[in-house]
Protein backbone atom coordinates (compact mmCIF):
# COMPACT_ATOMS: atom_id res chain seq x y z
CA UNK A 1 0.00 0.00 0.00
CA UNK A 2 1.57 3.59 -0.96
CA UNK A 3 2.14 5.82 1.86
CA UNK A 4 -1.21 8.30 1.97
CA UNK A 5 -0.87 12.35 3.07
CA UNK A 6 -2.91 11.28 6.01
CA UNK A 7 -0.24 9.32 6.96
CA UNK A 8 2.07 12.13 7.33
CA UNK A 9 0.64 14.01 10.48
CA UNK A 10 0.55 10.01 11.98
CA UNK A 11 4.00 9.63 11.63
CA UNK A 12 4.70 12.83 13.93
CA UNK A 13 1.82 11.50 16.68
CA UNK A 14 3.53 7.97 16.48
CA UNK A 15 6.91 9.19 16.91
CA UNK A 16 5.26 11.68 19.71
CA UNK A 17 3.72 8.28 21.51
CA UNK A 18 7.16 6.29 21.62
CA UNK A 19 8.98 8.80 22.60
CA UNK A 20 6.73 9.58 25.40
CA UNK A 21 6.93 5.90 26.31
CA UNK A 22 10.77 5.62 26.08
CA UNK A 23 11.38 8.75 28.91
CA UNK A 24 9.49 12.16 30.42
CA UNK A 25 12.07 14.46 29.21
CA UNK A 26 10.11 17.03 27.45
CA UNK A 27 13.35 18.75 25.89
CA UNK A 28 14.59 15.44 24.44
CA UNK A 29 11.18 14.21 23.10
CA UNK A 30 10.60 17.80 21.39
CA UNK A 31 14.02 17.27 19.90
CA UNK A 32 12.84 13.71 18.60
CA UNK A 33 10.25 14.96 17.04
CA UNK A 34 12.16 18.19 15.61
CA UNK A 35 14.29 15.13 13.81
CA UNK A 36 11.29 13.47 13.01
CA UNK A 37 9.61 16.16 10.85
CA UNK A 38 13.20 15.80 8.47
CA UNK A 39 12.56 12.06 8.03
CA UNK A 40 9.12 13.01 7.29
CA UNK A 41 10.13 14.99 4.74
CA UNK A 42 11.75 12.78 2.96
CA UNK A 43 8.48 10.88 2.85
CA UNK A 44 9.49 9.98 -0.96
CA UNK A 45 12.33 7.94 -0.52
CA UNK A 46 10.18 5.61 1.23
CA UNK A 47 7.79 2.74 0.08
CA UNK A 48 5.32 2.32 2.52
CA UNK A 49 4.75 3.42 5.65
CA UNK A 50 6.16 0.88 8.14
CA UNK A 51 9.56 2.05 6.14
CA UNK A 52 9.09 5.37 7.78
CA UNK A 53 8.07 3.76 11.28
CA UNK A 54 11.35 2.04 11.51
CA UNK A 55 13.35 5.02 11.10
CA UNK A 56 11.18 6.92 13.54
CA UNK A 57 11.41 3.89 16.04
CA UNK A 58 15.45 4.03 15.54
CA UNK A 59 15.52 7.73 15.87
CA UNK A 60 13.62 7.14 19.45
CA UNK A 61 15.88 4.45 20.09
CA UNK A 62 19.08 6.45 19.36
CA UNK A 63 17.93 9.19 21.82
CA UNK A 64 16.50 7.54 24.56
CA UNK A 65 19.65 4.40 24.38
CA UNK A 66 15.88 2.08 25.14
CA UNK A 67 15.97 -0.53 23.24
CA UNK A 68 12.65 -1.90 24.18
CA UNK A 69 10.80 0.83 25.42
CA UNK A 70 7.27 -0.82 24.79
CA UNK A 71 8.35 -5.02 27.04
CA UNK A 72 6.24 -4.24 30.24
CA UNK A 73 3.26 -2.78 28.02
CA UNK A 74 3.86 -6.16 25.50
CA UNK A 75 4.03 -8.22 28.62
CA UNK A 76 0.74 -6.83 29.96
CA UNK A 77 -1.04 -7.59 26.73
CA UNK A 78 0.21 -11.15 26.80
CA UNK A 79 -0.95 -11.75 30.29
CA UNK A 80 -4.23 -10.01 29.71
CA UNK A 81 -4.71 -12.43 26.45
CA UNK A 82 -3.77 -15.69 28.52
CA UNK A 83 -6.23 -14.81 31.32
CA UNK A 84 -9.17 -14.98 28.93
CA UNK A 85 -7.70 -18.01 26.56
CA UNK A 86 -10.06 -20.17 28.17
CA UNK A 87 -13.07 -18.21 27.07
CA UNK A 88 -11.92 -17.85 23.38
CA UNK A 89 -11.97 -21.27 23.83
CA UNK A 90 -14.98 -21.90 25.13
CA UNK A 91 -16.52 -19.37 22.82
CA UNK A 92 -14.98 -21.70 19.92
CA UNK A 93 -16.82 -24.72 21.51
CA UNK A 94 -19.99 -23.22 20.86
CA UNK A 95 -19.84 -22.29 16.97
CA UNK A 96 -20.79 -24.07 14.37
CA UNK A 97 -18.14 -23.00 12.40
CA UNK A 98 -15.02 -22.98 14.13
CA UNK A 99 -12.35 -22.56 11.71
CA UNK A 100 -14.39 -19.32 10.66
CA UNK A 101 -14.76 -18.60 14.48
CA UNK A 102 -10.92 -19.22 15.14
CA UNK A 103 -10.38 -16.75 12.12
CA UNK A 104 -13.00 -14.20 13.96
CA UNK A 105 -10.48 -14.29 17.35
CA UNK A 106 -7.29 -14.06 15.45
CA UNK A 107 -8.77 -10.92 14.22
CA UNK A 108 -9.99 -9.48 17.37
CA UNK A 109 -6.60 -10.12 18.79
CA UNK A 110 -5.78 -7.44 17.15
CA UNK A 111 -7.51 -5.03 19.16
CA UNK A 112 -6.12 -6.31 22.84
CA UNK A 113 -4.07 -3.23 22.86
CA UNK A 114 -6.88 -0.99 22.44
CA UNK A 115 -8.74 -3.02 25.02
CA UNK A 116 -6.04 -3.18 27.74
CA UNK A 117 -5.36 0.56 27.53
CA UNK A 118 -9.04 1.01 27.09
CA UNK A 119 -9.13 0.31 30.83
CA UNK A 120 -12.55 -1.19 30.54
CA UNK A 121 -13.69 -4.71 30.98
CA UNK A 122 -10.82 -6.17 28.59
CA UNK A 123 -12.99 -9.60 28.76
CA UNK A 124 -16.35 -8.77 28.09
CA UNK A 125 -15.50 -6.22 25.65
CA UNK A 126 -13.43 -8.92 23.41
CA UNK A 127 -15.93 -11.27 23.52
CA UNK A 128 -18.29 -8.68 22.13
CA UNK A 129 -15.84 -8.41 19.09
CA UNK A 130 -15.97 -11.87 18.44
CA UNK A 131 -19.53 -11.54 17.28
CA UNK A 132 -18.72 -9.16 14.45
CA UNK A 133 -19.19 -10.29 11.01
CA UNK A 134 -16.50 -9.92 8.63
CA UNK A 135 -16.81 -6.86 6.17
CA UNK A 136 -14.99 -8.71 3.50
CA UNK A 137 -14.63 -12.69 4.01
CA UNK A 138 -12.96 -14.60 1.31
CA UNK A 139 -13.31 -17.66 4.14
CA UNK A 140 -14.86 -19.91 1.21
CA UNK A 141 -11.37 -19.50 -1.17
CA UNK A 142 -9.52 -20.39 1.84
CA UNK A 143 -11.07 -23.52 3.00
CA UNK A 144 -10.98 -24.62 -0.44
CA UNK A 145 -7.25 -23.50 -0.36
CA UNK A 146 -6.66 -25.79 2.75
CA UNK A 147 -7.87 -28.53 1.63
CA UNK A 148 -4.89 -28.77 -0.59
CA UNK A 149 -2.47 -27.63 1.41
CA UNK A 150 0.64 -28.87 3.15
CA UNK A 151 2.25 -25.53 4.24
CA UNK A 152 0.93 -22.56 6.27
CA UNK A 153 3.19 -19.33 7.00
CA UNK A 154 1.27 -16.67 9.68
CA UNK A 155 3.19 -13.67 9.81
CA UNK A 156 2.34 -12.41 13.25
CA UNK A 157 1.99 -8.67 14.33
CA UNK A 158 1.42 -7.44 18.21
CA UNK A 159 2.64 -8.94 21.38
CA UNK A 160 -1.08 -10.23 23.41
CA UNK A 161 -2.70 -11.03 19.44
CA UNK A 162 -0.24 -13.66 19.33
CA UNK A 163 -1.75 -15.67 22.06
CA UNK A 164 -5.27 -15.12 20.06
CA UNK A 165 -3.14 -16.49 17.15
CA UNK A 166 -2.70 -19.64 19.22
CA UNK A 167 -6.35 -20.17 18.77
CA UNK A 168 -6.38 -20.40 15.04
CA UNK A 169 -3.01 -22.33 15.04
CA UNK A 170 -4.68 -25.23 17.28
CA UNK A 171 -7.32 -25.72 14.48
CA UNK A 172 -5.15 -25.77 11.54
CA UNK A 173 -2.62 -28.12 13.05
CA UNK A 174 -3.14 -30.86 10.45
CA UNK A 175 -0.55 -28.80 8.40
CA UNK A 176 3.20 -27.51 8.56
CA UNK A 177 2.96 -24.33 9.78
CA UNK A 178 5.65 -21.34 10.41
CA UNK A 179 4.63 -18.10 12.85
CA UNK A 180 7.17 -15.20 11.78
CA UNK A 181 7.76 -12.45 13.92
CA UNK A 182 9.68 -8.86 14.27
CA UNK A 183 13.89 -9.21 13.95
CA UNK A 184 13.89 -6.65 16.76
CA UNK A 185 11.93 -4.54 19.62
CA UNK A 186 9.62 -2.18 17.20
CA UNK A 187 6.48 -0.32 19.02
CA UNK A 188 4.23 -3.36 20.85
CA UNK A 189 5.09 -5.83 17.62
CA UNK A 190 6.04 -9.36 18.61
CA UNK A 191 9.48 -10.22 18.59
CA UNK A 192 10.91 -14.06 19.71
CA UNK A 193 10.46 -13.16 22.75
CA UNK A 194 6.85 -12.28 22.91
CA UNK A 195 6.41 -15.17 20.41
CA UNK A 196 7.93 -17.79 23.22
CA UNK A 197 5.81 -16.01 26.12
CA UNK A 198 2.69 -16.41 24.18
CA UNK A 199 3.96 -20.48 23.37
CA UNK A 200 3.74 -20.17 19.46
CA UNK A 201 7.08 -22.37 19.98
CA UNK A 202 4.30 -25.39 20.39
CA UNK A 203 2.72 -25.89 16.87
CA UNK A 204 4.60 -23.77 14.99
CA UNK A 205 8.00 -22.93 14.14
CA UNK A 206 8.67 -20.01 15.06
CA UNK A 207 10.84 -18.23 13.61
CA UNK A 208 11.83 -14.56 12.96
CA UNK A 209 11.32 -12.40 9.52
CA UNK A 210 14.34 -10.75 9.68
CA UNK A 211 12.68 -7.47 9.49
CA UNK A 212 12.90 -4.77 12.26
CA UNK A 213 9.91 -2.77 10.62
CA UNK A 214 6.71 -3.29 11.85
CA UNK A 215 5.61 -4.46 8.73
CA UNK A 216 7.29 -7.04 6.23
CA UNK A 217 9.35 -4.89 3.99
CA UNK A 218 10.97 -8.02 1.80
CA UNK A 219 13.57 -7.17 0.56
CA UNK A 220 14.98 -6.76 4.73
CA UNK A 221 13.41 -10.10 5.90
CA UNK A 222 16.14 -12.88 5.94
CA UNK A 223 16.72 -15.90 3.35
CA UNK A 224 15.38 -17.95 6.21
CA UNK A 225 11.83 -16.61 6.30
CA UNK A 226 11.91 -15.53 2.02
CA UNK A 227 12.56 -19.67 1.52
CA UNK A 228 8.89 -20.12 3.88
CA UNK A 229 7.36 -17.27 2.33
CA UNK A 230 8.27 -18.98 -1.18
CA UNK A 231 7.69 -22.09 -0.43
CA UNK A 232 4.17 -21.97 1.56
CA UNK A 233 0.68 -23.09 0.05
CA UNK A 234 -1.09 -20.60 2.40
CA UNK A 235 -0.05 -16.92 4.18
CA UNK A 236 -2.30 -15.35 6.62
CA UNK A 237 -0.78 -11.79 6.88
CA UNK A 238 -2.08 -10.35 10.25
CA UNK A 239 -2.87 -7.05 10.93
CA UNK A 240 -2.62 -3.39 9.21
CA UNK A 241 1.64 -2.97 8.98
CA UNK A 242 1.87 -5.98 7.53
CA UNK A 243 -1.27 -5.24 5.19
CA UNK A 244 1.16 -1.89 4.05
CA UNK A 245 4.16 -3.36 3.25
CA UNK A 246 2.53 -6.86 1.75
CA UNK A 247 -0.62 -5.33 -0.21
CA UNK A 248 1.14 -4.95 -3.51
CA UNK A 249 2.38 -8.17 -3.84
CA UNK A 250 -0.36 -9.99 -5.32
CA UNK A 251 0.54 -13.48 -4.43
CA UNK A 252 -2.51 -14.79 -2.83
CA UNK A 253 -1.94 -13.73 0.87
CA UNK A 254 -4.55 -13.61 3.08
CA UNK A 255 -4.85 -10.36 5.32
CA UNK A 256 -6.85 -10.77 8.79
CA UNK A 257 -7.28 -7.75 10.43
CA UNK A 258 -9.41 -4.82 12.33
CA UNK A 259 -8.62 -1.41 9.98
CA UNK A 260 -7.93 0.51 12.91
CA UNK A 261 -7.01 3.91 10.96
CA UNK A 262 -9.33 5.61 8.13
CA UNK A 263 -6.28 5.00 5.69
CA UNK A 264 -6.60 1.80 5.66
CA UNK A 265 -10.22 1.33 5.43
CA UNK A 266 -10.18 3.35 2.87
CA UNK A 267 -7.59 1.53 0.91
CA UNK A 268 -9.64 -1.81 1.56
CA UNK A 269 -12.78 -0.26 0.49
CA UNK A 270 -14.71 -1.04 4.35
CA UNK A 271 -15.06 1.50 7.13
CA UNK A 272 -12.95 2.03 10.23
CA UNK A 273 -13.37 -0.63 12.66
CA UNK A 274 -14.67 -3.24 10.41
CA UNK A 275 -12.74 -7.08 10.17
CA UNK A 276 -11.37 -8.30 7.30
CA UNK A 277 -10.41 -11.32 5.90
CA UNK A 278 -9.35 -10.55 2.61
CA UNK A 279 -7.05 -12.90 -0.33
CA UNK A 280 -4.23 -10.81 -2.45
CA UNK B 1 -0.43 29.86 25.95
CA UNK B 2 3.11 27.98 25.10
CA UNK B 3 3.33 25.17 22.07
CA UNK B 4 2.66 21.65 23.56
CA UNK B 5 4.49 18.70 21.39
CA UNK B 6 0.59 17.34 20.70
CA UNK B 7 0.28 20.70 18.62
CA UNK B 8 3.42 19.74 15.99
CA UNK B 9 1.50 16.76 14.66
CA UNK B 10 -2.16 18.70 14.55
CA UNK B 11 0.53 21.48 12.44
CA UNK B 12 0.67 19.03 9.89
CA UNK B 13 -2.80 17.84 9.70
CA UNK B 14 -3.92 21.22 9.29
CA UNK B 15 -1.61 21.88 6.46
CA UNK B 16 -2.91 18.85 4.68
CA UNK B 17 -7.05 20.61 5.40
CA UNK B 18 -5.54 23.49 3.80
CA UNK B 19 -3.83 22.37 0.84
CA UNK B 20 -6.97 19.87 0.16
CA UNK B 21 -9.78 22.86 0.89
CA UNK B 22 -7.48 25.16 -1.69
CA UNK B 23 -6.86 22.67 -5.08
CA UNK B 24 -7.15 18.70 -5.74
CA UNK B 25 -3.85 18.13 -6.99
CA UNK B 26 -2.08 15.44 -4.94
CA UNK B 27 1.20 16.01 -5.90
CA UNK B 28 0.64 20.06 -5.30
CA UNK B 29 -0.61 18.78 -1.59
CA UNK B 30 2.69 16.79 -0.76
CA UNK B 31 4.94 19.41 -1.68
CA UNK B 32 2.91 21.58 0.64
CA UNK B 33 2.95 19.15 3.52
CA UNK B 34 7.07 18.66 2.88
CA UNK B 35 7.44 21.94 3.04
CA UNK B 36 5.37 22.03 6.06
CA UNK B 37 7.48 20.16 7.77
CA UNK B 38 10.35 22.43 7.63
CA UNK B 39 8.07 24.84 9.05
CA UNK B 40 7.18 22.92 12.32
CA UNK B 41 10.91 22.20 12.91
CA UNK B 42 11.75 25.24 13.56
CA UNK B 43 9.17 25.28 16.43
CA UNK B 44 11.57 27.24 19.20
CA UNK B 45 11.15 29.73 17.07
CA UNK B 46 7.37 30.36 17.56
CA UNK B 47 5.89 31.54 20.67
CA UNK B 48 2.23 30.24 20.09
CA UNK B 49 0.39 27.63 17.55
CA UNK B 50 -1.16 30.61 15.55
CA UNK B 51 1.95 31.99 14.95
CA UNK B 52 2.71 28.81 13.27
CA UNK B 53 -0.73 28.50 11.81
CA UNK B 54 0.07 31.87 10.15
CA UNK B 55 2.80 30.66 8.42
CA UNK B 56 1.51 27.20 7.15
CA UNK B 57 -1.26 29.10 5.71
CA UNK B 58 0.85 31.88 3.85
CA UNK B 59 2.73 28.78 2.63
CA UNK B 60 -0.67 26.86 1.27
CA UNK B 61 -0.91 30.15 -0.46
CA UNK B 62 2.00 30.21 -1.89
CA UNK B 63 1.81 27.51 -3.69
CA UNK B 64 -1.90 27.60 -4.86
CA UNK B 65 -2.34 31.49 -5.56
CA UNK B 66 -5.87 31.03 -3.86
CA UNK B 67 -6.11 33.96 -0.99
CA UNK B 68 -9.15 32.86 0.78
CA UNK B 69 -10.17 29.21 0.41
CA UNK B 70 -12.33 28.90 2.99
CA UNK B 71 -14.63 32.04 1.20
CA UNK B 72 -17.56 29.49 0.52
CA UNK B 73 -17.18 27.91 3.48
CA UNK B 74 -17.41 31.33 5.63
CA UNK B 75 -20.33 32.07 3.31
CA UNK B 76 -22.37 28.91 3.83
CA UNK B 77 -21.43 29.35 7.74
CA UNK B 78 -22.76 32.56 8.19
CA UNK B 79 -26.14 31.85 6.47
CA UNK B 80 -26.55 28.66 8.74
CA UNK B 81 -25.84 30.58 11.32
CA UNK B 82 -28.72 33.59 9.85
CA UNK B 83 -31.42 31.19 9.17
CA UNK B 84 -31.53 30.01 13.22
CA UNK B 85 -30.85 33.70 14.48
CA UNK B 86 -34.88 34.01 15.03
CA UNK B 87 -34.27 30.65 17.43
CA UNK B 88 -31.35 32.14 19.38
CA UNK B 89 -33.65 35.16 20.02
CA UNK B 90 -36.64 32.97 20.80
CA UNK B 91 -34.08 30.77 23.05
CA UNK B 92 -32.99 34.22 24.62
CA UNK B 93 -36.47 35.41 25.27
CA UNK B 94 -37.16 31.90 27.61
CA UNK B 95 -34.59 32.59 30.06
CA UNK B 96 -33.80 34.05 33.37
CA UNK B 97 -30.52 35.27 33.33
CA UNK B 98 -30.54 36.88 29.86
CA UNK B 99 -26.53 38.16 29.86
CA UNK B 100 -25.23 34.06 30.82
CA UNK B 101 -27.86 32.90 28.02
CA UNK B 102 -26.37 35.39 25.18
CA UNK B 103 -22.67 34.53 26.26
CA UNK B 104 -23.37 31.15 26.26
CA UNK B 105 -24.77 31.16 22.68
CA UNK B 106 -21.86 33.56 21.56
CA UNK B 107 -20.21 30.55 22.73
CA UNK B 108 -22.16 27.65 21.21
CA UNK B 109 -21.23 30.18 17.80
CA UNK B 110 -17.86 28.77 18.44
CA UNK B 111 -19.01 25.18 16.93
CA UNK B 112 -20.70 26.41 13.64
CA UNK B 113 -18.08 24.72 11.79
CA UNK B 114 -18.81 21.14 13.19
CA UNK B 115 -22.24 21.63 13.18
CA UNK B 116 -22.81 22.61 9.56
CA UNK B 117 -19.90 20.13 8.72
CA UNK B 118 -21.41 16.96 10.69
CA UNK B 119 -24.40 17.46 7.64
CA UNK B 120 -26.80 17.10 10.44
CA UNK B 121 -29.81 19.30 12.10
CA UNK B 122 -27.67 22.32 12.10
CA UNK B 123 -30.35 23.80 14.41
CA UNK B 124 -31.14 20.76 16.49
CA UNK B 125 -27.89 20.38 17.52
CA UNK B 126 -27.01 24.44 18.23
CA UNK B 127 -30.30 24.70 20.49
CA UNK B 128 -29.48 21.68 22.75
CA UNK B 129 -25.81 23.10 23.04
CA UNK B 130 -27.42 26.04 24.43
CA UNK B 131 -28.10 23.95 27.47
CA UNK B 132 -24.67 23.13 28.32
CA UNK B 133 -23.50 25.12 31.62
CA UNK B 134 -20.20 26.83 31.36
CA UNK B 135 -17.51 24.51 33.37
CA UNK B 136 -15.88 27.54 34.51
CA UNK B 137 -17.64 30.35 34.88
CA UNK B 138 -16.89 33.86 35.69
CA UNK B 139 -19.87 35.78 35.11
CA UNK B 140 -20.55 36.96 38.51
CA UNK B 141 -17.02 39.36 37.80
CA UNK B 142 -18.27 39.77 34.44
CA UNK B 143 -21.42 41.29 36.18
CA UNK B 144 -19.52 43.34 38.46
CA UNK B 145 -17.31 44.83 35.96
CA UNK B 146 -19.51 45.82 33.16
CA UNK B 147 -21.56 47.56 36.34
CA UNK B 148 -19.39 50.35 36.00
CA UNK B 149 -17.86 50.13 32.32
CA UNK B 150 -18.34 52.21 29.32
CA UNK B 151 -16.31 50.13 26.42
CA UNK B 152 -16.33 46.87 25.70
CA UNK B 153 -13.96 45.11 23.21
CA UNK B 154 -14.62 42.00 21.74
CA UNK B 155 -11.80 39.92 19.37
CA UNK B 156 -13.74 37.89 17.01
CA UNK B 157 -13.10 34.28 15.97
CA UNK B 158 -14.90 32.65 13.04
CA UNK B 159 -17.52 33.13 10.71
CA UNK B 160 -20.66 32.46 11.05
CA UNK B 161 -19.57 32.60 14.96
CA UNK B 162 -19.87 36.17 14.25
CA UNK B 163 -23.50 35.97 13.98
CA UNK B 164 -24.06 34.29 17.57
CA UNK B 165 -21.55 37.60 18.63
CA UNK B 166 -24.32 39.80 17.67
CA UNK B 167 -26.71 37.98 19.81
CA UNK B 168 -24.12 39.47 22.62
CA UNK B 169 -23.36 42.55 21.35
CA UNK B 170 -27.92 43.41 21.32
CA UNK B 171 -27.62 42.21 25.35
CA UNK B 172 -24.53 44.98 25.94
CA UNK B 173 -25.59 47.86 23.67
CA UNK B 174 -25.44 50.05 26.88
CA UNK B 175 -21.42 49.96 26.34
CA UNK B 176 -19.45 51.47 23.46
CA UNK B 177 -18.27 48.31 21.66
CA UNK B 178 -15.64 47.87 19.42
CA UNK B 179 -15.28 44.61 17.62
CA UNK B 180 -12.34 42.84 16.11
CA UNK B 181 -11.58 40.47 13.19
CA UNK B 182 -8.49 39.07 11.56
CA UNK B 183 -6.58 41.50 9.06
CA UNK B 184 -6.63 38.93 6.26
CA UNK B 185 -8.25 35.74 5.00
CA UNK B 186 -7.10 32.94 7.64
CA UNK B 187 -8.70 29.41 7.37
CA UNK B 188 -12.18 30.25 8.23
CA UNK B 189 -12.10 33.10 11.18
CA UNK B 190 -13.93 36.11 9.93
CA UNK B 191 -12.10 39.51 8.21
CA UNK B 192 -14.23 43.02 7.68
CA UNK B 193 -15.87 41.12 4.89
CA UNK B 194 -17.60 37.84 7.37
CA UNK B 195 -18.07 40.77 9.73
CA UNK B 196 -19.87 43.34 7.67
CA UNK B 197 -22.19 40.29 6.02
CA UNK B 198 -22.83 39.20 9.68
CA UNK B 199 -24.22 42.68 10.18
CA UNK B 200 -21.51 43.66 13.07
CA UNK B 201 -21.17 46.90 11.50
CA UNK B 202 -24.81 48.27 13.35
CA UNK B 203 -23.86 48.51 16.90
CA UNK B 204 -20.38 47.72 16.95
CA UNK B 205 -17.05 49.71 15.69
CA UNK B 206 -16.32 46.88 13.25
CA UNK B 207 -12.70 46.97 12.89
CA UNK B 208 -9.40 44.65 11.86
CA UNK B 209 -7.31 43.69 14.41
CA UNK B 210 -4.07 44.31 11.99
CA UNK B 211 -3.27 40.46 12.56
CA UNK B 212 -3.57 37.87 9.92
CA UNK B 213 -2.55 35.18 12.09
CA UNK B 214 -5.55 32.86 13.22
CA UNK B 215 -5.23 34.74 16.69
CA UNK B 216 -4.03 37.88 17.85
CA UNK B 217 -0.51 38.30 18.38
CA UNK B 218 -0.29 41.76 19.75
CA UNK B 219 3.22 42.64 18.33
CA UNK B 220 1.88 41.88 14.68
CA UNK B 221 -1.65 44.11 15.32
CA UNK B 222 -2.02 47.59 14.11
CA UNK B 223 -1.84 50.71 16.47
CA UNK B 224 -5.38 51.27 16.09
CA UNK B 225 -6.32 47.96 17.21
CA UNK B 226 -3.50 48.25 20.56
CA UNK B 227 -5.28 51.76 21.07
CA UNK B 228 -8.65 50.18 21.68
CA UNK B 229 -6.88 46.72 23.18
CA UNK B 230 -5.01 48.82 25.45
CA UNK B 231 -8.16 51.85 26.57
CA UNK B 232 -10.91 48.61 26.91
CA UNK B 233 -12.57 48.66 30.13
CA UNK B 234 -13.92 44.79 29.60
CA UNK B 235 -12.50 42.52 26.73
CA UNK B 236 -13.85 39.24 25.49
CA UNK B 237 -11.75 37.20 23.58
CA UNK B 238 -13.95 34.73 21.51
CA UNK B 239 -12.34 30.84 20.46
CA UNK B 240 -9.11 28.75 20.68
CA UNK B 241 -6.46 30.91 18.69
CA UNK B 242 -7.25 34.35 20.54
CA UNK B 243 -7.41 32.19 23.69
CA UNK B 244 -3.24 30.60 22.49
CA UNK B 245 -1.98 34.52 21.83
CA UNK B 246 -3.19 36.48 24.63
CA UNK B 247 -3.88 33.79 28.01
CA UNK B 248 -0.68 35.15 29.22
CA UNK B 249 -1.16 38.49 28.99
CA UNK B 250 -2.49 38.86 32.46
CA UNK B 251 -4.71 42.25 31.41
CA UNK B 252 -7.78 40.60 32.63
CA UNK B 253 -9.42 38.97 29.44
CA UNK B 254 -12.36 37.17 29.62
CA UNK B 255 -12.15 34.56 27.18
CA UNK B 256 -15.03 32.62 25.78
CA UNK B 257 -14.98 29.35 24.35
CA UNK B 258 -15.56 26.19 23.48
CA UNK B 259 -12.26 23.43 24.25
CA UNK B 260 -12.54 22.21 21.28
CA UNK B 261 -8.88 20.32 20.90
CA UNK B 262 -7.37 18.13 24.12
CA UNK B 263 -4.09 20.62 24.44
CA UNK B 264 -6.59 23.24 25.30
CA UNK B 265 -8.78 21.34 27.61
CA UNK B 266 -5.75 20.62 29.74
CA UNK B 267 -4.35 23.74 29.73
CA UNK B 268 -7.65 25.18 30.99
CA UNK B 269 -8.17 22.34 33.23
CA UNK B 270 -11.46 21.10 31.94
CA UNK B 271 -12.72 18.16 29.68
CA UNK B 272 -12.66 18.24 25.78
CA UNK B 273 -16.29 19.96 24.21
CA UNK B 274 -16.56 22.16 27.94
CA UNK B 275 -17.86 25.53 27.49
CA UNK B 276 -15.59 28.32 29.57
CA UNK B 277 -16.29 31.85 30.13
CA UNK B 278 -13.15 32.58 32.18
CA UNK B 279 -11.32 36.12 33.44
CA UNK B 280 -7.52 35.54 33.39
Amino acid sequence: MKIYLDCMPCFLRQALEAARISMSDEKMQKRILIEATKIISNVDQFDSSPEVGRELYHLVKKHTGIDDPYREIKKNHIESAQRIYPDMKYFLFKQKDRLEASLKIAAVGNVIDAAVNGNVDVKRNIIEEFDKEFKINDIERFKKDISTAKTLLIIGDNAGETVFDKILVEELLFLDITYAVRSEPIINDATLQEGLESGLNYGTHLISSGCSAPGTILEACSREFLDVYEAADIIISKGQGNYETLSDENRGIFFLLKAKCPVIAKDLGVSINDYVFVCK
